[in-house]
């Protein structure tokens, strides 16, 4: 099966929806908005990166930046899943942000908040030493904003001891649940606690590496990393994003 | 490809290492140690399962379980991966805990701690009632410790409603990075804040779902819920595993 080519402009509002992204069940849930997609990446650490070698499926983690319309992974030359990649490989890009348990009065509604993105495409080897110190920046912006000003950037050599690949965001989805339970009528005077545990990504005190060096300081990016994956805590309801209802039948976010 | 059959009995204290799941770099951040893996599957929340649909990969999200040297995956009936897999797939598992983020003084030195499994298998169907009540048991009490008994039991229409799958944890290994960046001995007196940010999954103030029924408090288990992945914060330099070792050489997880 080949990528279907999309007909819409790079960079228009939405991803063009297809067959394969297009949710079948909770409709209600799936989202093909441009700027819900990106909002989700943007705040995601890490994807799971697959593809499929003989017919074998492999997932890895892996970290990522995006730039406008793309997606950029990257690795050692070594890499094997990489190296399939650089070669044109289909991957499937998923990038998954836990916002919170639910917990329901029956076994059965048990659910999990979570905001998840899944993105199909064909990677593209990248080779230009320019984009791939673009990407470089656009990767340690997105883990650690501020970042990039205090580090030396790649020499040469480094760049070409990595192997990057390019994917277009162009065919996917987002696919968001929020809320609380939602239970059988029958259950609801049952003597249980029922609700939510939100769940967000909590940064400690940094550990510096070796003695300060003179003068330097611990950055306000590193004393204050922002917490990420608040989603279900800062709106139980579900207002943090358009197109978000409540509704569940399985504990699986996949299901 | 098909997945070789381990020769080891099940239960053994290392998952069989195939080719395909040895590392090739870094071979010192591998274990195929059964406890490890173990261990990292229990702590996780989310899986992310990879399948191949004609040579097409799909990554999703999904909550998991596990029985001794079984891991347990389900969904709605309609789910389209399940399926997939209901019919016997070829599956990749993959579990990550990203335990912090590593500053280097050089771009190229940033890298991430984490500890993540990944299992390669083949699904099959559950279908016995009595098993599906068991998985769903060992789920919640893998999520939330302590729910199971506050919760009503599914019923045999319920369960019913759920497609699950079991894959066998027999092919599979970890893999872990833990401790600062290492820098280039030419960088390591640039005036650069350099070292780890620790990432748990933190816990917030729980939501109670509609008013509490009379004489119902929140359980400890959500007022208490344990914080997860703070496997970077309280060892930094790798004592949380036995057979983790600093080196790091690209930002990815996966590199």
């Amino acid at each position: 099966m080949r990528v279907a080519v999309s007909p819409h402009p790079p960079g228009a509002d939405e991803l063009t929806p297809t067959d394969r992204t297009t949710l079948r069940r909770k409709k209600e849930r799936g989202n093909h908005d441009r700027s819900v997609v990106n909002a989700i990446l943007d705040e995601g650490l890490l994807c799971h990166v697959g593809i499929s070698v003989d017919g074998t499926p492999f997932v890895m983690p892996m970290a990522y930046a995006r730039i406008g319309d793309a997606l950029y992974l990257h690795g050692a030359t070594g890499n094997r899943m990489l190296r399939h990649m650089a070669q044109g490989a289909e991957v499937c890009v998923t990038v998954t942000l836990l916002d919170g348990l639910v917990l329901a009065r029956s076994a059965f509604h048990h659910s999990m908040n979570f905001r998840s993105v899944v993105l199909l495409g064909t990677t593209v080897r990248v080779d230009d030493d320019d984009e791939k110190r673009r990407a470089t920046t656009a990767l340690l912006e997105h883990i650690v904003p501020g970042r990039s000003i205090h580090t030396r950037p790649p020499s040469t050599e480094e760049l070409r001891a990595v192997l990057m690949v390019r994917m277009p965001i162009e065919e996917g989805s987002a696919k968001i649940r929020t809320g609380g339970p939602i239970d059988e009528p029958e259950d609801l005077g049952s003597p249980v606690w029922a609700g939510q545990i939100p769940l967000s990504i909590a940064a400690g005190e940094a550990v510096i590496d070796g003695a300060p060096p003179p003068g330097v300081v611990e950055p306000d990016y590193v004393r204050a990393y922002p917490a990420r994956g608040t989603g279900g805590r800062a709106s139980p309801g579900g207002a943090h994003l358009s197109g978000a209802h409540r509704g569940a039948r399985v504990v699986a976010p996949g299901g």
